[in-house]
């Protein structure tokens, strides 16, 4: 690898939320590649060729990505929040696999602030005790996989946060989790449906997993599911430091 | 409340990590309250007062931010990395309850670069499919629900995070956790061992769970370990994004 490889997160959606360190590697780089709405948040200017693509080629996307930095680019892969996150960071590293000198490599991955940790601070502290990450589309892994997570998650009593919840390709799966938490944590858990967290358009909603219907998330909502101990105080929900 | 009240994420350490909106607020502040090396972070100037506290006094340090504010300063919390991952926010809403009025309170919290996150884009992208994130010192929980919640992750077969993996005041808690680890999971999983993350002192080490050792974490260490799926490629360790 003659140039360099940066894979990097913008955060959620507000450009206050772009570390420095990842604003360098941008001001810096000769190439950027990545999802159409992530490459558009990216100024143009002399020297720099962006490269947006399609959603569901990511593999393609990273193997681009390796190709320009082999030849001498100094390639930047931007994801939406943090890339190391259901995001473009594994696919690099997926598509490594097939270069013929990964150890030769110059690939640097840049954390951004995740989806779930602005959603979790607009609402208060809901994962302010541990909790789980789960990705709820079954394009990549079986729903017996998710169903399985969902109840180990549930019966060790995690808060959990849940990131492409429904798509108009699946929309059954979002109400099979509403059906499996209410079956493993009965009706009272607070879940907060966070929408375009970050940007002008969000929208935070909690209501009991009781009260939870499927139309309340989309493809722009994060999920945060409380634990049993997860309450409210004043317009806010957070989950206690302690546990009994 | 006359004043406001924000809680802010400094990130695991470097300064190019502090988010534009993280520094906004620092810039504003009259009051910055967080434990010691954290405000040591911040640059003195006219008209703000820095209150450095020592650690395990969360509550006390909650309860004083909001008297400050109360009476009309633009106070900030700092805490490292993300203030609602096992740090100051949840101890802020729990000092909220005792509050005349929390419905009258200008709170914000503003998330910053977790450890974990940190730590996984150091060595590549371990945490790139489901993951737990789990606090592992036993102040304010007890051990059998650490224990409970070691083994659902595994049997959820979850990639795992560990906060506060060992002090020298519970020395033994590590060692029983890599022993349920292997028990779960087997002697094959990888774990990384990130110590001082993004600082100059920083140390990555990944090793399976059969070489592991408890001494290998410290309460400078957030502890990573893979998924059944998690490899190596070149120097970088991954978790695939699909699962079968």
């Amino acid at each position: 690898m003659r140039g360099s490889l940066v894979i990097a997160g913008l955060g959620p959606g507000s450009e206050d939320m772009v570390t420095p360190q990842v604003q360098a590697a941008l001001d810096r780089a000769t190439d950027i590649i990545g999802y159409i709405p992530y490459v558009a948040r990216i100024a143009p200017r002399d020297g720099l060729t962006l490269h947006p693509t399609d959603n569901r080629v990511e593999l393609e996307r990273a193997q681009h990505a390796l190709e320009l930095a082999d030849q001498g680019a100094r390639v930047v892969v931007v994801s939406s929040g943090d890339p190391g996150v259901f995001a473009m960071a594994s696919a690099v590293f997926e598509a490594l696999e097939n270069h013929p000198k990964p150890e030769k490599t110059d690939i640097r991955v840049l954390p951004g602030i995740t989806a779930m940790l602005a959603a979790a601070a607009a609402a208060g502290a809901p994962l302010g005790h541990d909790f789980c990450a789960i990705n709820l589309s079954d394009n990549l892994k079986p729903w017996n996989l998710i169903d399985h997570r969902l109840r180990m998650a549930a019966r060790g009593d995690f808060a959990m946060a849940f990131y492409n919840p429904r798509s108009k390709s699946r929309p059954e799966g979002f109400e099979k989790t509403l059906q499996i938490l209410r079956e493993e944590c009965g009706p009272d858990h607070l879940i907060t449906f966070a929408r375009a967290v970050s940007t002008p358009d969000q929208v935070l909603r909690t209501v009991t997993l009781a009260e939870a219907t499927p139309d309340m998330a989309d493809m722009r909502t994060v999920v945060i599911v409380g634990n049993a101990a997860t309450k409210r105080v004043g317009p806010y929900v957070y989950t206690p430091r302690s546990a009994p």
